[in-house]
């Protein structure tokens, strides 16, 4: 009998989501779970997208047109206008289910098996899952907490680049770090992408969460000058409060890049057609909206930070942006310390859940002392979640002693 | 500056659809395009899954569970009970999104690159899309008009397998060309992938699509003999007219074959909320839907059928299930012929889209004179589009024999 393939195995669990069968467990039997561990805002998502679900009409549900439906695309299109990028036409987007699938068909239009993208580590977890699945290296460069996870010297990132470097990745704002990267380093990488002929990919997924009043750079600024090597990724779901609906965006001005990348669309048909229908809406969300979003989170990160800091031997960066942060822990092995609180630990009958962050490394033995921290719920219970990791690592730390002593 | 991908190159483009920016063009013109290129059903979705989505309270859409959503697993599992399965549990279903997640995940999770999958030509042209995506080689056996495309010996079957073959891969009913195995079928099969150590893999989108009073024959009959060989790929797309909403099955009793598809479904996240949360209705459809759809289609395979044997030289087999045919033309190039319906040809301003069926063939050069026709428009329309293929034909073939003429 044959036997599942070698390459399947070689794709990581993903580190927000392997410890969901714990928590699934310690919900059973009653307890809270205040969840840190995914980005998951618990902001409601405005009401003009929910009233277009309730105001149902279309029948059947019939396939969608596997660039996007013409009416999102056209949405889509005046959002990038009003953002300051008036020469973005539909022909330049392509809807994705998910930003994550945006990623995929990145990956597999850019490189051939073997070759190398360059990006900076910690990273997002799931650029490491489909570069596995796409048969490429992520080649990280080490960003540090000191600096905070800012872009290293150029001349450290360009000995990383040979002759299998297609391109270089950067997430800005950054997920899992909370780094907004400066128009200086911005164009560090355009010059680098310039002089090495390198595809240049931001995933600006988090584009509006920006904090103390500083400004995102796009690299929409760049896209004009070099329109063949520049793609953004995009996506509905932090922006709107919409991260189940599955709708991403890929922009790009180079003709045969889209070419390609429409005809894999084509082979799964289409995006959701009730989630684009929905969002097809998205001009008309009020910018009331994402000035109380913005204000919340700023409030909320100011929060976390404070009531972090406050712990001994817990180490952070205030984060400049997105909505989350790598927080150093006083433990050998943070996953365990994750699963021990939702398996051991309750604080008056409640817990949380927290992202082991070695998941959010490309190098082996990295961030094995390290969370990573979605900072997605209301206050009072950011609060109570503060206080539970607070209280339950005293206790963690506690046990491991007693555990070790008694060992001796 | 890098190029593209080569491999993104060689992704074929659809036979369904890349005709679409001349069916869009002759639509601007204000001409009626009927759609029989594309198994998009005109049939009315269930009110159940309408209402649920006008009732909609849930408010964030946050993202779903990697699996799929609780109650919509539970629904299904229902499903497969009823169907006739109760051994199914929730560990043995994978929520994709649509079918199509569903082929690419399987392909990745059975082959390494270079590795074979055996299957039957004319075939689902995704199957093709998704082995190139995958690195992976489609094998065809070819099945023919004659036979109404039934499978061939045993011994034609096992002549194709060698050291890199890793699975058999059926769609049944088929989809292009509305066959519909026999037991007789199935088992040799199953004894072929015991013998060999093969995956044994079945795309039953179409399992409710069984005419004349016979009997689908699914996988699910052999899956406990079988409990690590077998995959069932299945949709709720055809079955409810849910295409629109992005949600297929993947059924194994192979737990690490399981556990490896979750790691990359963690990748992407969730499939949609918003369609699972519809879609968990499904044992809510009452069955007067089905028996109602099935003679409907019944009736449009009768005047299909009959309308087209009438044309001279056009040939065709009863479908005996699904929703299409393959249809022999009396032209060189049925791609132009599609080409030109679309662009030169009107019958009282309407015209008729049809695939080419070479996309629909793995060996190169095969089904230059065939279409693939899904009859999915109600009878009404049904007959004007053949009256219109008919027409369109007699004009194309004189228009072709005048050039010829006017050239010598």
């Amino acid at each position: 009998m044959k036997n599942i393939s070698q390459r399947i195995s070689l794709v990581p669990a993903s580190p927000i989501r392997k410890l969901v069968p714990f928590a699934v467990e310690a919900k059973k039997q009653g307890v809270t779970v205040y969840h840190l561990n995914i980005g998951d805002p618990d902001i409601k998502t405005p009401d003009v997208f929910i009233k277009s679900l309730q105001n149902w009409k279309r029948n059947p549900i019939s396939y969608g047109q596997s660039q996007g439906d013409p009416e999102f695309l056209e949405g889509l299109k005046n959002y990038y206008h009003k953002l300051g990028y008036p020469f973005i036409q539909i022909a330049h987007i392509q809807v994705t289910s998910g930003g994550s699938e945006a990623i995929g068909l990145t990956f597999f239009a850019v490189c051939e098996p073997g070759d190398e993208v360059l990006t900076f580590e910690p990273l997002y977890t799931n650029y490491n899952s489909y570069a596995t699945i796409q048969g490429i290296s992520l080649v990280p460069v080490l960003t540090k907490p000191d600096t905070g996870f800012h872009l290293p010297k150029k001349i450290e990132i360009e000995e990383k680049i040979n002759k299998r470097t297609k391109a270089i990745l950067i997430c800005n704002p950054n997920n899992p770090t909370g780094t907004v990267y400066t128009r200086d380093e911005i164009e560090m990488l355009v010059k680098i992408a310039q002089k090495h002929g390198l595809f240049l990919i931001a995933d600006e997924v988090y584009r509006d969460f920006v904090y103390d009043g500083n400004k995102h750079v796009s690299l929409l600024d760049y896209i004009e000058k070099m329109p063949n090597q520049i793609i953004v990724l995009d996506s509905m779901s932090k922006r709107y409060s919409l991260c189940g609906a599955r709708l991403g965006m890929l922009i790009s001005l180079n003709a045969d890049l889209m070419a390609g990348i429409l005809r894999i669309a084509q082979s799964r048909l289409s995006a959701g057609l009730i989630d684009q229908a929905m969002a097809s809406h998205l001009m008309e969300v009020p910018s009331s909206f994402f000035k109380e979003v913005h204000k919340e989170y700023q409030n909320r990160r100011d929060i976390l930070f404070e009531g972090l800091s406050k712990i001994p031997r817990v180490t952070l960066e205030k984060p400049e942006g997105a909505f989350y942060c790598i927080v150093g822990l006083p433990v050998l092995n943070a996953e365990d310390f994750c699963k021990w609180l939702l398996t051991d630990y309750r604080l008056h009958n409640e817990t949380v859940m927290l992202a082991p962050a070695s998941g959010f490394y490309s190098s082996l033995g990295k961030g094995k002392n390290e969370v990573r921290i979605a900072y997605v719920l209301k206050i009072s219970s950011l609060k109570k979640a503060i206080t539970i990791l607070k209280n339950g690592l005293i206790k963690y730390l506690h046990t491991k002693n007693t555990r070790l002593q008694t060992r001796k």
